[in-house]
């Protein structure tokens, strides 16, 4: 039970300046005040609540004893930072988190100068921290890097990339690991263990001859420090070899919860001479909040919650989602095939991978926050006769781009692109949106790209993909509910490069790629409403394009509009190439592209997002209406394909 | 001096089965005449010579021991398998490396079933050998995956990430590290330092005590093997605790280029029955020929040369190189601000940071093979007001593609590109191409993406880029000499999105991007020769296109063809939804689009790669030419715009 009652402290601070005004005694009272006031905020709005409330200590004591912003601050992933931004003069809209014009859910430039560097995508708060203390070095001017993350985002390449090239920082880069042994799911592999194996060690309590051979390896003011501060030199006792391996010091690990040990440690780490110094800290997710603490995965994001019970808002029943339509139809394809396997890079929950791990455990595999080891992984499964399906979000899989063009689509090896979020995705905003992935994927030759337009079709797309052997397939689809029809007792192989007529009309015609079909329908109403007959194709397949059915279309309807959840240089830019190599677009034709709009666009609910997008049937009704104008403008009715 | 003479044991060898019929005491003579064999073949072809020279002894090592090709092994680069495939039923063809219709220089599953898995790009191999290890051991069919990995490829974060999932494939993963302490330039990093704190210990020669130590946790199998084999039990003396903290069983070092000891450790590798086993081998670039040993960095890649001198084949004078003037030119512009940095991954020389370098060591930075941190340091250092150009070819910048969005694209932040080797690049082959950076990077808000057409143009957008301060900003390209245009004496700056007309004619107009310029200006002499006014627009910008030049030209010509060295989805596409957008195809409009093929393109002499891609002068002329047909086939001349 919690008291979301008075913040007398944290009511007197704004910035982090005026936290550096109280007295040290003062801090664990206004760390309690920031953790009620956290969980009250996503009581409200829903959000990352555990991550947040795990270093609550963290965040106080990080602004207790360094100049931010003059230092800057990276918050990896940054889904941890709301605690960090109610003590930066964001309180007064903390319960706007995630919604639409509210605050982001992720660190971002634009709310703050205390946010130097926005995230969203994990494991980059190395690099960036790197960059703002080395051109601080260059300049000559005072301002350390601080990286606080993960042990999860740990497990990324990027970040031991980062790491290999800490030493250019100096004592200007200092790492923070946050070890809360919790990503989003269990963390996975030998980083993983090897950081257990630490905090588990018996030497953990202190090996006085390890404190001495370490000791001697430290800089001289820190080896003075360590005699003075009994915590700081605990933390010494430990081998870290890992990290001082790649040239950091290494310190910890050290009770993230316990002010009292972690403000000395941070000033001595501040004060070193030497470095750059990783400092392991341990935390708990979902620390003082009871339900958190205990169900730390059901606590990563949730809903709307009652404060006092713990008992989050219900989703409204619902068709089932994307994502679990696909775990299941795969998990239930894989009973009569043992070649099919799963690979999801850290999100089994969010991918549905979860559904085929329980049922098909020896052909499940979780890598981690490690998308690109994800891809090749999968296509050496591939070249020895496995079918692998890579699941991964559509904006996660642009890290393992290189790997798709690289390892899978230049030897047309047959990975199979589970690939969730596509198009806008609400309140994560415009780090989670799959905007670009049929862009990305359509100029490579040998790609195969579906995208369902329902849940029923989904069912249809993974049996393809199960059974499309000669090269890459990708299926795309969005987060969030099916329309609810119903799901095939047998699942449809597909034709390669094949849509369907969904509609048959005969002025307009709709080519839909993805669930704006429900959209174009509701265009089609209105347009035959007006006297316009329409008619509605689901494309299916971005690559191969239907060229028959394109070339038809295109040839006997006055006005064609494509439309997809992506951005230029999609399913659009590909049908216009058609026309053109075609020469269809000789004769005049009124076609015209309603795609993702070339901004990046803020969080908002869905459906408002497609507004501002303008991809709603209306906008489809005023893109055909405006095209059948300019037709008349520029005085010209009928053509020479008529 | 070599002696390249007869090679009666090498002769007896057509596949590696031939090669494990023969006499532990004949491989040495067998490796020296396979040594030969490769300096003699790249003398005749030019190619890589150091890296494959390196691992001589090795080859015979691997295919001696294991049962390639059930065994998978898996080169990392694969620009060191020329004596790979001599052994693998290639030597026929092995004068024929990197030649149009000849071997490919890298590993390659279309060659042989003794190249698993193809590579070029580095730090794909333990994700592949750990593919092919849990799909053997999921079906459990024998086989091991075996990755061969140098010092320079474990510094990308994907080797990292694929070592940290390594313990999935138990005893059947054997990555064999090849720590020669130079990739193509010399390493950097904390990694490197630690591979050299190993090589050089002093325990290196064996303390009996750290001996015990490692034994103690070795499996039974191998600790027993180890008593037996001294190499192998001073291999144990060793730390190599990184590889250890990530799961794996290190053995090494071990002398690389000894037959005699790397024969038992490797059979004892094999028949461990624990694992995955990391085994550290050190050899020495270019070994056994003077002049590459003594010249490391000049023998990585060769021309043709004298083997007997080692001569290399100059190439012709000519004009600078495109990476040269990009790399003169920032040197010299950084002259006089202070803020310009120069980031490289790994590749100095290729990129011209080299002479950025030498002119400003403090503000140049070679991360190693590390795409992904170079984009977010890079990032980092442009947040904090500095002015970063990273120089990374086309290809490899799809490694950091998550990084361009999330860290840079939608921060927008002035981040600059310098993308070398867009296009076509010859000997290397499609897994160097440059084919798809306009599309992945045009379909991104807030990027500003130019291509010169010669030398003169890139010091202008070199300048123009420096100037921009207000989003990230990219120029791409291509490889090799420039066209032999005087360089300006200052630069100029370049109005955002602005293209220049070249040539002024009625008719037909040509768009151009890059440097097909040149192609397109001996077309419209063509034309003009048969009474085709031709106009020649230089578009300098692919986003944003300048949108007033271009529909003027649409709108005044008869035919308009564009022209890119990029695949579907760029500069074409790009044009075609402007045309749409606007209305300008509803009147007709003869626009075509000129671009790389949908295939991935063998490697070739470039001017026949571009004859393949149907993008020299000749091509362009046939396709105005038939676009003209196409258009009285339809029965229609002059349209509404006239």
């Amino acid at each position: 039970m919690v008291d979301v009652s008075a913040t007398p402290l944290l009511d007197t601070v704004d910035v982090p300046a005026d936290l550096r005004k109280l007295k040290p005694a003062d801090l664990r009272q206004l760390a309690d005040e920031l953790r009620h006031e956290t969980i009250s905020a996503v009581g409200t709005t829903g959000g990352h609540l555990g991550s947040g409330l795990g270093v609550v200590e963290l965040t106080v004591a990080i602004h207790y004893v360094f100049d931010t912003p003059v230092d800057r601050l990276v918050w990896d992933v940054g889904h941890q930072c709301y605690p960090h931004k109610i003590l930066t003069g964001r309180r007064d809209r903390i319960r706007t988190l995630r919604m639409g014009g509210g605050l982001s859910g992720f660190t971002k430039r634009a709310e703050s100068e205390y946010d130097p560097f926005g995230a969203a995508h994990s494991s980059t708060s190395i690099s960036a921290a790197l960059g703002f203390a080395v051109a601080n070095k260059l300049a000559g001017t005072p301002g350390k890097g601080i990286a606080v993350i993960g042990d999860g985002s740990m497990s990324a390449g990027m970040a031991y990339e980062a790491m290999n090239n800490a030493e250019q920082a100096g004592n200007r880069l200092i790492v923070i690991l946050n070890d809360n042994d919790m990503s989003i799911a269990p963390p996975v592999g030998g980083l993983s263990a090897y950081l257990s194996r630490i905090v588990s060690s018996r030497e953990f309590l202190g090996l006085r001859e390890t404190l001495k051979k370490f000791a001697r390896r430290l800089p001289r003011p820190m080896h003075a420090a360590a005699r003075k501060t009994d915590e700081f030199a605990r933390g010494l006792t430990m081998g870290g070899t890992l990290f001082e391996e790649l040239g950091f010091y290494y310190v910890g690990p050290i009770d993230g919860h316990n002010l009292d040990h972690l403000i000395p440690v941070l000033e001595n780490v501040r004060d070193a001479e030497e470095g750059p110094i990783l400092v392991h800290v341990v935390t708990k997710k979902g620390k003082g909040y009871a339900p958190a603490e205990e169900s730390a995965d059901k606590y990563h994001g949730v809903q709307k919650f009652d404060v006092i019970t713990g008992a989050q808002a219900k989703a409204p029943p619902g068709p089932p989602s994307y994502q679990n339509v696909f775990g299941e139809t795969l998990a239930k394809l894989a009973e009569t095939d043992e070649r099919i396997c799963a690979i999801t890079a850290a999100m089994p929950g969010g991918t549905g991978v979860d559904k085929f791990a329980a049922a098909h455990p020896t052909r499940a595999f979780d890598v981690g926050i490690a998308e690109q080891h994800a891809v090749t992984f999968a296509a050496g499964l591939a070249a020895q006769g496995m079918r692998p399906f890579c699941a991964i979000y559509s904006t996660f899989l642009q890290r393992a781009y290189d790997q798709v063009v690289h390892d899978v689509a230049i030897q047309n090896l047959p990975v199979r692109f589970a690939i969730d979020r596509a198009g806008l995705v609400g309140a994560d905003g415009c780090t989670h949106a799959g905007s670009f992935d049929v862009t990305y994927l359509a100029t490579l030759p040998n790609f195969v790209i579906m995208a369902p337009a329902d849940e029923a079709e989904l069912v249809h797309m993974t049996y393809t993909a199960v059974c499309h052997d000669s090269g890459p397939i990708a299926l795309r689809y969005p987060r969030g509910n099916g329309t609810g029809v119903a799901l095939p007792e047998t699942p449809e192989l597909l034709e390669i490069g094949k849509g369907r007529i969904v509609r048959e009309g005969k002025t307009v015609a709709i080519l839909s790629l993805g669930t704006r079909l429900e959209e174009a329908m509701k265009a089609a109403e209105t347009l035959e409403a007006k006297g316009l007959s329409t008619t509605v194709a689901d494309l299916r397949f971005a690559k191969p394009l239907d060229e028959a059915m394109i070339r038809r279309l295109l040839t006997t309807h006055e006005v064609a509009v494509t439309i997809e959840e992506n951005a230029v240089g999609g399913l659009g830019a590909h049908v216009l190439t058609l026309a053109s190599d075609q020469g269809l677009i000789d004769g005049g034709l009124k076609l015209r592209t309603m795609r993702l709009p070339d901004i990046f666009q803020d969080q908002d609910k869905p459906d408002k997002q497609y507004d501002e997008a303008r991809l709603n049937a209306v906008h489809i009704v005023d893109t055909v209406l405006k095209a059948l104008r300019h037709n008349e403008d520029v005085g010209r009715v009928g053509d020479a394909r008529a």
